[in-house]
């Protein structure tokens, strides 16, 4: 992948200290409410093990714990291929701060190569994205605004209303912004684009944040070249919420209606 | 969690060998085609964790990564706390055979407490368990036998009809056979019990393997003492197959209608 220079490729941007051993610095354009969007951590961590000599294949999957929190400013990651098959390569990555474990990854690479395939689970019917309006994003950190978001069914919550409504789906058309050819490191960033369900579901504020998220990529790169930079489709919806967590399960599909990944988190909520 | 004398405790049992280092073996009772179930080998890690004296609060999240094939006999497993906080703890399991990593995890554990709750993602409507007989396993391997399994919808599928079928769910009660009180560890394992969605969606053989699997637990202690031995209800389904590849999540009810827990798995098929 070039530098687009793009603040997404700036932001996952990394130096090799040693072997293995990689210096990023959170970007500005990425804030959340406290440091970075979790998106743009996932796909840093992602960019390590892609841009690592050692790695063989295209993403796979990959899960993101979100040990602690992670200030503005410079972190070091450490990625290491743990066992290397023969289609697959299984790494752990571990980012830091002033020597605190921050974050850490697992993920797998594999090559892909041709087989039977099917779809399973459908694509929801909706309208073509430029029928739907953008919305901008109401929320005063930066990271949404680098996101053209055309919202289906589901759009930012009002959180003053503090009326719970019977489900939290969103389901949008979704597009970096700028425009960006998508690849896995963005395709994993978009996958969390989901504000935590638990806003949409109750229209009220309470503390929240993903503790662990997984992403599984159907995509490899015919699929991304043929998706280009044109809008994807996203999708969302929580499934429990109990006792100061919940999950929440996500969708992105091509705009010819494959699946290009599912995603999954918990996330936790204060009261 | 006291030993029940029961094949599932004896499977899991881990003896410490040094802080954060425990030594176990595979159990012929959990066979597998090739090496054990992958369900056992999960609750294996996540017990690492559970029985350690650093290890505060409940099971939330668990990633369990197969690596590379375990065979029969001893494994080694190094079970580590990265990162505590006020209520929640991240663990990093590694497990080994003669050196040689054959599969890495990372567990999340957490506090519960009473907050406001919900459910979004409703149970399927389905006979009691009383009213659907028992399917005994049709496969030669040991670890079906350890669940008394009665399928609602999707059983054993007989693979050499050789024909495609338009989706893979299945549907079921679930115990332990003999039945055990539910607890974390057995979750999980109950986890990953629909064997690949392509066998099912095919009705055809083809190698196929567990690459990553991810379960949230929404269970805690209360919620298992309230289950105890009945079955639960247990389902799951492909989402898309391609390039080698497919993904599956499936959910596990009590049978009072709670979502006990929700799990994914990427999963790696030959042709």
């Amino acid at each position: 992948m070039t530098s687009h220079h793009h603040a997404f490729d700036d932001a996952i941007a990394l130096e090799a200290i040693e072997a293995g051993r990689y210096a990023g610095r959170t970007h500005a354009a990425w804030g959340n409410m406290v440091g970075p969007f979790g998106g743009i951590t996932a796909a840093t961590l992602l960019n390590a093990a892609w841009i690592d000599a050692r790695r063989i294949g295209e993403p796979l999957s990959m899960t993101v714990n979100f040990a602690g929190p992670l200030s503005d400013g410079a972190f070091v990651i450490d990625a290491h291929p743990v066992r290397t098959n023969r289609t697959t390569q299984h790494w752990s990555l571990t980012m830091f701060q002033r020597d605190a474990i921050t974050t850490t990854a697992s993920a797998v690479f594999a090559t892909r190569r041709d087989t039977w395939s099917a779809a399973e689970l459908h694509p929801p019917d909706v309208p073509a994205a430029d029928g739907v309006a953008i919305t901008p994003s109401p929320i005063p950190f930066e990271w949404p605004r680098r996101y053209e978001m055309r919202f289906v069914r589901g759009p930012w919550p009002d959180l003053k209303l503090d009326e719970p409504l019977p489900e939290s789906e969103s389901l949008l058309w979704l597009r970096d912004d700028p425009a960006r050819p998508l690849d896995a490191l963005s395709l994993v960033a978009q996958c969390d684009v989901f504000y935590p369900r638990i806003f949409r579901r109750r229209q009220r504020f309470t503390p929240a944040g993903t503790v662990s998220m997984t992403t599984y990529f159907h995509a490899e790169a015919a699929a991304f070249a043929e998706q280009g930079s044109r809008p994807v489709l996203a999708r969302a919806r929580g499934q429990r919420f109990t006792h100061g967590f919940f999950d929440q399960s996500a969708e992105v599909w091509s705009d010819s209606g494959q699946l290009l990944a599912s995603s999954h988190q918990v996330v936790y909520f204060k009261e």
